[in-house]
């Protein structure tokens, strides 16, 4: 809440409301010469040295630091700009030539606002019988690159769509061609028209069918999905002190920024056999993302988002309802991001922290004399949803109480579509969801970025594969073909260490802490990368894609870690052309050269995702899409950590139950029964068969 | 519950406890010479032909009948009879030679008892310094195979342990040897002791450190773990009719038997478009499993249970318990089972059926004007856990609203272990998880057979792998390099049909009705397999498992439907040596000899599981680990089959809300979160910043 800004920030707060204004005054003052229009101010934050200090000692605090991308308005004059807001001083102010920042929702809006006006947009809405320009709207997309331009102008491309009535889904409705904006000019530059391929129409026209899913189109709703409450009437299992979270001997920080949304700091555990604070990860956060679509007819052949590095995921995120995208027990954390005008926007219950039953957590039963124990699973989930254009993204942290860390996505929202003309084949790009309505494959490559501390800071990444013995069937030392291992692969390098995911030996990744080793396993402690949802990037070596996604070439690298060395595509990602290497190439270069990452502070950055060929069902608008990635403990705790949460049931067969945590409150739905149950309370569960007459 | 046999059993009902005690005496009374150990009763399915008439008519009920097999006391003479319960004749009785079927429960505990009589086996422990033999258990296993037996006696092999007191876990104290029992002859005919390799010690002493995870044990819990309820005051949103289940459009029949456990059959939906019914799947089960250990070490060498054809994942059904394995709102239907004596033994609750909330179905937010739809996911769970001696399986069918079905499997227990010397390294076949207590590498790969009924009986599978255009980049046709595009391949035959997991790819399955095209996709209606987590058999080709499960051998393989062909790795899987091919060699045989599978009525095998490297976290019980496969819709509905599930939360942003289905009791953490959220609800989400002083 915007109340919780008065006390002192934790030094990875997000910047405060009054600090985002108090940096563009100190910017403002520092070159008064010039009117700035800000792309962003957000926190710049300590180095690790500064925070590892603060984090033993909590009254070592760093300084406050802004670091803000700004233009001179209405020029593509950019500086990058840090400001201490604790010292009023400004550290940095750089003039930065050829890169491009982040798109921001203003410029999205401004830009259907200049294609609306454009007298060549409206000539060819006529030309297909459009008259009403406010029925035509647009997505504005970053221009991904386009070698007529490179990174001259500042760039969008407007995918454009047609309303028949004012709540209508545009997405049922995609125009035929596709306007080049200078967002910075505030004019159109080109206009890409759909290549006829044979057609014997000119144009495509628009698709009139409509398709929509808002309460008013829908005739009835079902009356028979009954409600299901979930209540913790004694409140949660977790308290928060800012955006610090403890749970259940978890803690962590929650920071938000206006490029990654939500980052989880210091996350460390009360070891449960020594009590003592263990550090598990430094910093996670979704780094970087791009969306390949597959069809390479022009100007589709573009389309490839970057929505960390072009558009935000802070800067897009929803402000979520209660009882609706949240159900339960629910702690808000607001988001605070900067405008054009060096004020903050505070997007109101940006975060959700909550926490939901797991499960079974573990359960065995002797199957001598019933001896039972079943114990269920809780997990703490920390989550966001952003909107990027058409698609949504709903992104959950989640800690379970085995330690095991999950990030979760799931991908909902809208299909980007486009115009079939009607004697044109569907072909293999895409699927035609409704008539003359084609809906392109494409792919969804997530970066995460693994900041580890697996029991300090220096770690070492190795590969596990699951390997068949090399002795044949039949030897003495294999004599029945069984034998099968774990062969382990250390990266030594960063460049041994760009390698890809192996289904064949179920590859799997341990950042290990090689200083400690497991009392029992006599094995480093480490947690594991398990992800079996890693496709390879589609679009071809050498493609556009392929150069610009640098991350996207292999399904895990590794760096040593460097201060403030964030984004794997580059800080600057619009218009890049992924040729250049002038420090804005990110892992490309940062991995160039065999840097060692044995035993050192590292940075691990890893892929996953999926890819979509859509289905009629993903219109008109897409069920949830989960994909998920794991971080699992592999001989980091002694033992099982969980054996002091209570269990739900244990018994001994014959001394009766020994430990009753039953939810008391679950029912029987009928309530014959329920009667039967109660009757029957005392049985072991197995009963001899009745005689029949 | 009992009380439901007393009504008409549907046709795929599982016996009632009067009909297992009549088909017994029907078997008795047609061989009344013969003294019969029953080794299982349970329905003998109707033929496909008989079932699709009644399930077009009620009225056209096929006859009930019983498939037994039985031994002739005492002895290894076994018969396989199907007798007619509504006509009361014996339809088949045949000597089956060779063959061993399933192990019971009643086997397991003999081989306990037998075991602990034997003067060797109590000299062994005598040896180690054990004199109480009421301290030794057993887990029996199957023997899997041993050449120096074959099938001649039906053997058990004994995994020894060791309990310092009653309640003590008996897997942190294994012991160094490991009996074989022939259990109809009650003797021990072999003891295979753990070869020394090198070590100083003639035999490895137990370890005596104790272990424990029952509530005796444990010295404190915590006690910050807060309560979560989940609560459905109006009830559930589905009926149950016996074992008949509609849920929101979905309607389906759950069976239960010894061997598989849960069967789903004929599952149908109601067309949201048209309503009307639409065929999805004639019948899923688990079909089979097996769980390689991959220690080539002798006696290790032999370890690989088949846990649905040698144990039967019904026969090892756990009784179910309100409140602890299941929350909520909870349906449950009985398990009835045979025994020895050819009466019933009823598992009460052994399965469950309730509903969960599944988070977000789908969500768009307009980012012009915050237009908002948010609409909840539920999931209908039918679900089991059964204990194989050490593991625990927790097996969930799950059908979304979005026409999704996901089989996810949930693995926790006990892990397998056995003792190390103290000279003695761990080495690479398994993970030392406490002093001297080895847990040794293992895969568990499922075989769930899918016969499918992708609207009507006449089904296809397809390939389908995401690849890149195969015009180079900077052509004219892939300028990009973008292009990629999903490559079908139709397998026409079974030997086209044997293929694999390929993840380069991301290869999934069309189950496809070649007749009935989408009408905006253009394309054959079908369900999608997606499976990631099909791992490879890591056992060599020819190895002894290889050969044995040769279900194992491919991810996935086709066969055209057959009656009564349930078993893929064969009807009686115990002491196989998987190269006879005698009609019990299930797949293998099947498949043999390119057997069409086009546009046919056809059964899909498919794999799916994980690779299982210990970790010191897995004792000394293991966190459940989650694996599951999906089946999705693709191109099968016209659009979203879940348009009409009521939304939590619609808005227009200029109009205000349109739709209210907020969950009324989901509550803010922080009472100052909630009145500030009451001052500020009519806001859109995102304030103008304050000014700062």
């Amino acid at each position: 809440m915007v109340a919780q800004s008065a006390s002192a920030p934790h030094a990875l707060d997000q910047l405060t409301i009054e600090e985002i204004k108090c940096a563009a005054g100190l910017i403002r003052a520092h070159r008064s010469e010039i009117s700035f229009a800000f792309n962003s101010i957000t926190l710049h934050e300590p180095v690790k040295a500064e925070l590892l200090a603060y984090f033993k000692d909590a009254q070592a605090v760093p300084d406050r630091k802004a670091f803000s991308i700004a233009f001179e308005s209405g020029t593509s004059t950019l500086y990058e700009i840090i400001a201490n807001i604790t010292t009023k001083q400004i550290e940095q102010f750089t003039l930065r030539k050829g890169v491009m920042p982040m798109i921001t929702l203003e410029d999205l809006q401004d830009t259907e606002a200049i294609v609306r006006a454009d007298p060549r947009v409206i000539k060819l809405c006529q030309d297909i019988g459009i008259e009403d320009m406010s029925q035509v709207y647009c997505d504005a997309w970053t221009i991904g690159f386009d070698e007529r331009w490179g990174t001259k102008h500042r760039l969008q491309q407007a995918l454009m769509y047609y309303r028949v009535t004012e709540h209508d889904n545009q997405y049922a409705h995609p125009l035929d061609f596709c306007p080049v904006v200078d967002t910075q000019a505030g004019t159109v530059v080109e206009i890409d028209i759909k290549l006829k391929e044979g057609s014997k129409y000119d144009r495509a026209p628009v698709p009139k069918a409509q398709h929509n899913y808002m309460p008013e189109f829908i005739q009835t709703y079902r009356k028979d999905v009954k409600p299901l409450y979930i209540e913790q009437p004694e409140g949660v299992s977790f308290t928060m002190n800012g955006g610090e979270i403890s749970w259940l001997g978890f803690k962590l920080h929650v920071g938000f920024n206006a490029r990654e949304g939500i980052v989880l700091n210091n996350i460390r555990v009360d070891d449960p056999e020594t009590g003592k604070e263990r550090s598990m990860f430094h910093r996670l956060s979704i780094a970087e993302m791009v969306v390949p679509y597959g069809c390479p007819t022009k100007p589709h052949h573009r389309k490839h988002a970057f929505d960390v590095g072009e558009y935000g995921m802070g800067l897009m995120t929803n402000s979520l309802q209660l009882g609706c995208d949240c159900k339960g027990s629910i702690h808000y954390l607001d988001g605070i991001i900067s405008n054009r005008i060096g004020e903050a926007t505070v997007i109101k219950n940006a975060v959700c922290i909550h926490e939901e039953d797991a499960g079974i957590l573990f359960k065995h039963t002797d199957f001598r004399d019933e001896n039972v124990i079943s114990t269920r699973n809780r997990k703490l989930v920390i989550s966001q949803v952003f909107t990027a254009a058409n698609y949504e993204y709903c992104i959950y942290w989640q800690i379970y109480l085995d330690g095991t860390i999950q990030i979760e996505l799931k991908l909902t929202g809208m299909l980007n579509t486009y115009v079939l003309s009607p004697d044109e084949e569907t072909g293999k790009w895409g699927t035609q969801v409704a008539d003359r309505v084609i809906a392109h494959n494409h792919q969804h490559i997530f970066n995460i970025r693994i900041d580890p501390a697996i029991d300090g800071q220096n770690n070492t990444v190795v590969q596990s594969d699951a390997v068949p013995a090399e002795e044949e069937v039949g030897s003495e030392a294999n004599y029945y073909g069984n034998g099968f291992y774990a062969k382990k692969t250390l990266y030594r390098t960063t460049l041994e260490a760009a390698a890809d995911y192996c289904h064949e030996t179920s590859r799997t990744w341990d950042i290990i802490n090689p200083s400690i080793i497991h009392p029992f396993a006599g094995k480093p402690v480490s947690y594991k990368i398990v992800s079996r949802e890693s496709p390879a990037l589609l679009a071809k070596e050498g493609s556009l894609v392929w150069r610009r996604a640098g991350f996207a070439r292999h399904t895990i690298h590794v760096t040593p870690f460097v201060d403030h060395q964030f984004y794997p595509a580059g800080t600057y990602v619009p218009q890049t052309d992924g040729v250049a290497t002038d420090g804005n190439h990110g892992l490309v270069e940062w991995i160039a050269g065999a840097v060692p990452v044995l035993d050192t502070d590292l940075v691990v950055w890893f892929n996953f995702g999926l890819t979509h060929f859509p289905r009629a069902e993903d219109f008109p608008i897409m069920p949830a899409e989960p994909v998920s990635i794991l971080l699992r403990p592999v001989n980091f705790f002694t033992r099982n950590p969980a054996l002091r949460v209570p269990p739900s049931l244990a018994t001994f067969g014959l001394h009766g139950q020994v430990w009753d945590g039953t939810d008391q409150r679950s029912k029987l739905v009928d309530q014959q029964q329920q009667q039967q149950q109660q009757q029957d309370s005392h049985g072991t569960g197995r009963e001899g068969g009745q005689c029949c007459a």
